[in-house]
């Protein structure tokens, strides 16, 4: 905990990138960091001391790096699950980016360069990464994790998939996420850092919904 | 050398993902590794026995943890050098993309939606990414990497450099990038995995020359 006290960060409610952070930190028994709510901005600015990174998973990387035997440990040793591990957690950067291309078409695209087609498409990339997930939640075991124990692949990946079911991603079409989500969200390290404004207004969007 | 004979790689000359995993296999001496040219393809299929990693940052991650005292050790130990060498190795991944929407913009956006504003845009964020990185090499010792010693970083963000300047990125217009190019490529490990094609036909592209 004293360590926490060299540790700050800046975060936006409910971004996913912030919220990796917030996470691992929370696994890392890393509490009492001092923290500032910037409103919903979309990247965490993670300072330990003089060192500033504001890349979400170099963040969780590094803490995980510095403080091994400390909490949990979120890299696996063995090497089968450390390889799926950090697949997992680098294909999580992908699902983000086509997360957003789907809910920030319109902040992204100026109005005269936005094309039907275009939003079409990037639906249909989502809805095709989504089934990708859902496939390798498939293989695992019940009630488990992306990569054997909760690891940073669940740090990096879990806040998207809160994400879409916020922005009214179809239990029904995705059972297996809504399975993965249902447990996760009851962990501590994500309890305790649910995004506040979700739990004053439960009510979502329905953007994915027909996804 | 013998652990390299369970691995193997499918990449594609001179794409920025594979060339990384190609780069850290050469820095850990895991030369004699199988592998198979499967022309310009844009990601690596890396496997180390059963384990596959298509995400060349996990490749790279994974390596790296597999192998810490064999070769070249790329992630630094002093806390200064590890925070800077994640946030510079993730940022590389954006550097990646703002290259990737200038270069194959055509590749990439269907012949009805392109715009020449989006064309500058992507050009503007572009030049906006690589004056950072002149910035980042401004404050490193003369002559340096971009996290003290050789690390993961460079073996992830010299790629993107040795791209733009086979583009046609101007030495004048950035001459920190230009030294750190010059400096790297009679690296060892990339001159031992330069692209094939590169060699045969010295003459690159002016994309990007007025950038």
């Amino acid at each position: 905990v004293s360590m926490a006290k060299s540790m700050s960060l800046l975060w936006g409610a409910g971004s996913p990138p912030c919220w990796r952070v917030m996470i691992t930190l929370e696994e890392k028994k890393l509490q009492g960091y001092k923290h500032k709510l910037l409103g919903q901005v979309g990247l965490p600015a993670f300072k330990h001391g003089d060192y500033i990174l504001n890349e979400s998973t170099g963040a969780c990387l590094y803490l995980e790096n510095q403080f091994k035997s400390q909490g949990n440990k979120l890299i696996p040793d063995s090497p089968a699950e450390q390889a799926l591990m950090y697949q997992r957690m680098m294909e999580g950067l992908t699902l983000t980016d086509k997360l957003n291309s789907v809910i920030y078409y319109e902040w992204f695209v100026p109005e005269d360069e936005r094309h039907d087609s275009a939003v079409k498409r990037n639906r249909e990339a989502l809805a095709a990464e989504l089934k990708l997930w859902e496939g390798y939640l498939q293989t695992v075991a019940a009630g488990s994790y992306l990569a054997g124990a909760f690891s940073l692949a669940d740090a990096i990946v879990f806040p998207n998939i809160a994400y879409a079911f916020r922005f009214g991603l179809s239990v029904g079409h995705y059972p297996k996420l809504a399975k993965y989500y249902s447990l996760l969200r009851n962990r501590p390290s994500i309890k305790a850092t649910w995004p506040p404004h979700w739990l004053a207004s439960p009510q979502g969007f329905d953007i994915l919904k027909d996804l």
